[in-house]
């Protein structure tokens, strides 16, 4: 594990790469050069020399990348090499196909519990998923001892909840909810806001069409 | 119409700020400090003077920012003077959340057509949205007038529906699939990769934990 801080962007590319890795590999390729990384990945090949060069040196100049190699080191960086577990808690429209997403396939990760206070959902599996009552949170949280959890719960539940997980030792957290959260500094949340993402992409094709 | 470009990070807040401005609107306040401005959206107030520098002078020093004033000049910038209506491809349980996720409540869009090729779902209404068959689509993209598409398709379909929409007219993609597309200069994409953001979140709860 490294300990330098690794800027945001360049973590975000690290699935990415170690995905096309792994496609490299099962395809037999014993290297691959910069270029072919760059157009498989569609990342330039200077961001991913910057981005590589925070962990070292990892390719040699002329002949490229040794797949299984790289390969191995972005296991050990992502943390592949062993099953991770996260929880979901907000069994709604979106938990529901979220618990449905297969994350596990190219990935070490699985959801192993999922929470709702909804009682016909308390003691349900679901997609293979064991739903738990609210009530049950802080006790499984510690008992399967999660440290990341999806949160899709409504906007106006969500920073109480976070407040549950903190307390039950979570350390990291999805948030789907359009809620900006407050967390201590030791906890990471990372936003998804679907309205935003679809706003920004609006954006993004009026400025387009007037720059053209 | 700003016709300078801007940077994708400074974009993604808008709408945050834009979404906080409203609440200030309804709660009767005539003006924001870059504090409390900051303090709300927890976005420090150098990168918020920062992202409003792009769109010239904005607030005045010692005052700070008109809540009224700044509020019609974001809703020009993100578009919410009109309905903007999106198109989603792929009803499958993602797609179907997000048909059943409420976009419009905050802010001017909606989800006015959705498309899948199995025919139990054409021709029915889902959460309030037509589901057309897939043969239908470029003769409703163009008959709606439709520039930006949610993409929930599956992996292995994606680029071929993505060619279809491109020639269909649309111009920008919100893609929830893993895989990256490959589209002409004119089309924006949006990747939403919901592993990665998942193993992205578990590889900074880790690095964060070496470090401390």
């Amino acid at each position: 594990m490294p300990s330098r801080k690794i800027p945001r962007a360049t973590a975000k590319r690290l699935p990415v790469y170690y995905r096309y890795l792994n496609v490299l590999l099962n395809a037999n390729k014993k290297r691959v050069s910069s270029t072919e990384l760059s157009e498989a990945v569609q990342v330039d090949s200077a961001t991913i020399r910057r981005d590589f060069s925070y962990f070292g040196e990892l390719g040699k100049r002329g002949y490229g990348y040794d797949v299984e190699s790289l390969l191995k080191f972005f296991r050990g960086i992502l943390n592949q090499d062993k099953l991770t577990s996260v929880a979901l808690v907000g069994v709604g429209s979106l938990g529901s196909a979220l618990m449905n997403y297969n994350f596990h396939q190219s990935t070490n990760l699985r959801i192993s519990a999922a929470f709702d206070p909804k009682p016909e959902l308390a003691n349900t599996i679901k997609s293979g998923i064991p739903v738990y009552p609210a009530s049950e949170l802080k006790k499984q949280i510690k008992e399967q001892q999660i440290d990341a959890v999806i949160l899709t719960v409504p906007g106006d539940k969500s920073q109480a909840v976070t407040d549950e997980l903190v307390a039950a030792g979570v350390h990291g957290i999805l948030n789907f909810t359009p809620v900006r959260l407050s967390v201590p500094k030791n906890v990471q949340v990372q936003n998804i806001d679907l309205t935003n993402e679809l706003q920004t992409l609006i954006y993004f094709i009026e400025t387009n069409k007037v720059n053209e």
